[in-house]
């Protein structure tokens, strides 16, 4: 299967030489090829250029005119959630009616509930329920998706969730990358057992994950309330001893010391990062570990948002994800996540159209084969409709501006 | 043509006895029907009611199976600027990196950079780019839409606009109230002559609009920066001598004294509301002025929030409309206006329902046609994708969850 793209208006990161991320100034320089033609040739992109430099002769299975319209790589989105069961809206409207985390908790509320509902709901059922959301986001222009476990809280209920997710990497073509959660939060059954949860994560979750194989990254909620900086560095441990790189909530809910122990054990991102200062600024600095933000929970959440004009400006990278989840981001489009990035964060367009494709990409671990028009990389394209200009996505915040997308080198 | 509905899982705002609008504590009631049937006879609602007590022999030329859906009114978005050439994403920018409205206006931004651009439009062009935004409206729910002029800014522009807003309302099915805004902003070439701009929209604009019948109402930007109380009432003054009923911008930019104002002359609706005290929510009490919120021009100029809570709780009504304009709120999806409902002014579900549907109808004045599923009133109808709730709308904040819409008792 081939597909040429002819006559896009604007071809939206392209090149060959895209770095694996960008950061600082550099987050505003975006490689654009106006009036130009893209070749895929089976899952890969063979070619790309301007239309007066189209080698003469060039053909594919599939032509497609994209007059008028922007091509760029589909997003990735490096941070979700996605496979849960049920929704917790009817929760949502206590927090509406000013019901605060512990009362909601108490209700039943909150991660806890997830987990109650995950454990009951057989796989089949989650796959499908989680499939639909996938489907969606597909629609939405994801092109590869970062998925956590951290509902089931149980050794047999993480491992189903990391089994759906790894059955959603087998059936659709979307790219997924797992990451182990057992560490969101401490289970009903637990309360008042602290070290006895954590010990099950150590020495039965992580042999066990690693053994069948079913996640990349460890993760754990390093936060106010959550788990401390010495849990964490427990966990990590022992899921880096079986081959897990970290990757951490961080810094959601206070100045918890999650940034700095992210970076400590190079950690592919820390995420959320609501409370981050000079401190956790310089920690950052020349490390390897991607900053990214969640602005679509610090919306639903009505938090403060971090700093990012001073992170950038500092000389940081930085990486956008939409945080899907049913407590406190439930939805997954990623160009809403944009527009949250210009009008919430005062990134400028070609800001956050960094932090969504090459830099999410290196917050997953997939930058070298996603994230920019690159020879040789995976043919996951987003047409849009008929725009102005590319800066028109993250303007246009409520429309919805995605035509088509390709998937390895498949439309969609 | 009719249409018969069968088997939705709940019917929202339906019954012959909701009013012509909710106020205070109501605001939370929405009637519903579980299990439900409509019908529809021509452009009518004809009849609905549970499945179990469905006449025998009901019957339709259509029939819908709406298992799993919910049916609601179509959308009533009571205040739009719709009409308008172009975009002004570049102009974003510039707001992004922290220019003030006074640099921006001096590149030549703001509302005088939309009449500019107006000008030089034809008529036939106008109108193409303005149907593009009512068939997107369309597709995500919204049934009748109020229009604005006051790009024109000159007696000839103005009167293009409403000449297109005229050709929408009489080319698609879309209910269209058309508003005559004048006095959006002295144009530049009145800068130093503000008495000689009020007295063109006296003497000249208004008496031109009417004698075309080219506007239902008649609207005024009084605010800090814009149109005095003493300005706003000569305007006010004049139109309503012509038949045109007030529905004023109000109190966005500080306590301008534009909420007594729209009272004081009976006005439909006052908008925005940003800076609203006690003075104004008295003022407000008894009145038949309907308090209408914009909260996607808030979320976009990053402003703070009116006081909604208190509002409602000193019995106030209130609506919410998109403001769909190119400068501070370019996007018109009604769904994510209640999402900010909810999430931003902690507004419940049912509450941003009414708040979109019939007090939005009211602020429109078409409330005894639209608004609701009420036999004789207009069939506009949104029918849902399979969802848990009505609540999983505003709370699944970033997707399309509309499935089909009907309008004029035709499937759009």
């Amino acid at each position: 299967m081939s597909i040429l793209i002819k006559n896009i208006r604007g071809i939206i990161q392209a090149g060959d030489d895209v770095p694996q991320f960008r950061a600082g100034a550099e987050m505003s320089v975006l490689s654009v090829i106006e009036n130009g033609w893209i070749l895929t040739e089976d899952e890969k992109i063979a070619g790309y250029g301007r239309m007066v430099q189209m080698p003469s002769g060039v053909t594919a299975d599939e032509v497609i005119d994209a007059s008028g319209r922007f091509v760029l790589p589909s997003f990735c989105d490096s941070h979700t959630h996605i496979v849960y069961a049920g929704s917790r809206e009817l929760e949502y409207m206590d927090k509406i009616r000013g019901l605060s985390y512990e009362e909601i908790a108490r209700r039943g509320g909150g991660i806890l509930n997830s987990a109650e509902l995950l454990r009951e709901t057989s796989e089949d059922e989650l796959y499908r329920q989680s499939m639909e959301r996938i489907n969606e986001i597909i629609g939405f222009g994801t092109g590869a998706v970062e998925i956590k476990s951290g509902y089931g809280l149980d050794t047999e209920s993480e491992l189903k969730m990391l089994r759906v997710i790894r059955r959603i990497s087998e059936s659709s073509p979307i790219e997924v990358k797992p990451t182990f959660l057992g560490a969101h939060a401490i289970p009903a059954e637990y309360r008042n057992n602290r070290e006895g949860y954590i010990d099950l994560i150590i020495n039965e979750m992580i042999p066990r994950v690693a053994s069948e194989d079913l996640a990349d990254y460890i993760d754990v909620f390093c936060d106010k309330g959550f788990f401390t900086v010495d849990e964490t560095e427990q966990i990590l441990m022992a899921g880096i001893k079986y081959g897990l790189r970290p990757k951490l909530h961080a810094n959601e809910l206070g100045f918890s010391g999650g940034i700095q122990t992210g970076v400590k054990y190079n950690a592919l991102s820390v995420d959320h990062l609501e409370f981050t200062g000079d401190d956790e600024i310089e920690a950052l600095l020349g490390s390897d570990t991607m900053p990214t933000l969640l602005p679509g929970a610090a919306f639903f959440l009505g938090m403060t948002d971090p700093p990012v004009r001073k992170m950038i400006n500092a000389g940081l990278p930085v990486a956008l994800a939409s945080d899907y989840n049913p407590g406190s981001s439930p939805q997954g489009n990623m160009k809403l996540i944009m527009s949250f990035g210009c009008i919430k964060l005062r990134m400028l367009p070609a800001e956050v159209i960094n932090a969504v494709t090459i830099n999410s990409a290196y917050a997953m671990g997939i930058s070298d084969t996603h994230g920019s028009i690159t020879r040789g990389k995976v043919a996951n394209l987003i047409i849009t409709k008929e725009i102005p200009s590319y800066e028109f996505l993250p303007y246009a915040y409520g429309s919805n501006l995605v035509e088509r997308v390709v998937l390895k080198g498949e439309v969609s």
